[in-house]
């Protein structure tokens, strides 16, 4: 089990966290997305360890854009 | 043809514009809908004018809340 915890940038309300929550559960692996728009704060839980340039893709996808935390 | 506008409080982003459209899309005689969240401006042209109550209770039922502008 891994858990890793990202900064997302330009979510302003539900809508934009449903967003970075549906992609970021579509990658291989992923358990559990906690995500807030208000804080920012995306933590990803996962079966094992997740590259961060896919959680960061999913993001993007999104339309937002992430760090690792 | 009728063109009437509100003012919706509380939306933030291009999702919360899209659940508002939706929503005001669904009202029988709905034209075109026209909205902002940077100004809040909700422009709605319709084939006769709308009762406002059905308009109001659209933006309500996307989660947000209007008046007549």
């Amino acid at each position: 089990m891994s858990t890793t915890e990202y900064q997302v940038t330009g979510m302003t309300c539900g809508h934009c966290e449903m967003s970075v929550r549906e992609e970021v559960e579509q990658i291989a692996g992923v358990e559990s997305v906690d995500v807030s728009a208000k804080t920012g704060r995306l933590v990803v839980t996962a079966e094992k360890a997740l590259d961060d340039s896919d959680v960061l893709a999913a993001v993007e996808e999104a339309g937002y854009s992430a760090v690792r935390a």
